[in-house]
């Protein structure tokens, strides 16, 4: 099978629930991926490869909770590198690095465990979804914080509507685009 | 390097925060594991086993939001099924099936898709870890009420002075006990 067949098998099965958590957004549900085993391995091997050419000498992989989490630790296992989480603040014991970042209303905080990334680190960034690029942007400057150096973004699903890939400055790769 | 060696370097590698999020906690830091990409593979193997052998035909791995879902899909990929996550209320799309838990303060509702789980679905839930056993309770339960077959819970950390296993009827399995 074509990577492209593979993607749009990934693609077919995505949810879409019109109106959900509110009027005007079409909410995207990546987990009837995960319930088939065979349509979440070619997933990462899809991410796996487009890592391997991007950012060969990659040596972190961040994913930022909770769905980045489904993900991130999939990807490094294939990569044979660690993974390190990006948390909402407060749920990460020890010394922390926060970066905050605006959402629709108010802000939020994100956190990492500052040992977590060592300086010089090559790191990329997986999430599930590219919305507006909010949280994405906030997790780079995280890394940066961190002084690790945050290469690529990796998302399964980009609306690409929204240009969020406009917010940050780093190359980024998704899979399927909406 | 035997399964009592392995799972003594994944012990000796948790972190443990005191008087974290307030005095009286010592909070169980699972995520150096995760930086290891041998340590994570190790672990991954050895809960695998463990399922092999306890619920050799298992249909479904059951994840728990937010830390089940590092370890749940890594599992659900190398037994080849799929992975189903629970998460708190009003994170999930669609119709979805609730069920109730006490807390310290208060009560919190945990939350599955409907059809998720097809009935009579053999199920393996997974955590990070088993404290007082109140959320793995509330999971078996959400499980049975979707029909499922919940057979098994397995955890990384089990904290063995809360006694959390009595909380629920069905075996359970931890690789660290604490």
């Amino acid at each position: 099978m074509s990577d492209e067949e593979r993607i749009s098998k990934i693609k077919a099965v995505i949810g879409v629930y019109p109106d959900y958590p509110k009027p005007g957004i079409n909410f995207r549900d990546i987990f009837p991926v995960l319930r088939n085993a065979e349509l979440l391995e070619d997933l990462v091997a899809l991410l796996v490869e487009q890592i391997k050419n991007q950012v060969p000498d990659v040596d972190v992989i961040v994913g930022l909770e909770a769905r980045g989490f489904l993900f991130g630790p999939l990807v490094a296992q294939k990569l044979g590198i660690g993974f390190v989480p990006i948390r909402k603040k407060g749920k990460l014991p020890g010394e922390c690095c926060q970066v905050s970042y605006t959402l629709e209303y108010g802000t939020d905080v994100f956190e990492a465990q500052k040992d977590s990334i060592k300086p010089g680190q090559k790191v990329v960034i997986i999430d599930d979804l590219l919305a507006t690029g909010g949280t994405m942007s906030a997790a780079c400057q995280l890394v940066e914080k961190l002084k690790g150096r945050a290469c690529l973004c990796v998302v399964v699903i980009e609306l690409v509507d929204l240009k969020g890939s406009a917010k940050f400055t780093i190359p980024s790769f998704s899979l399927v685009q909406i």
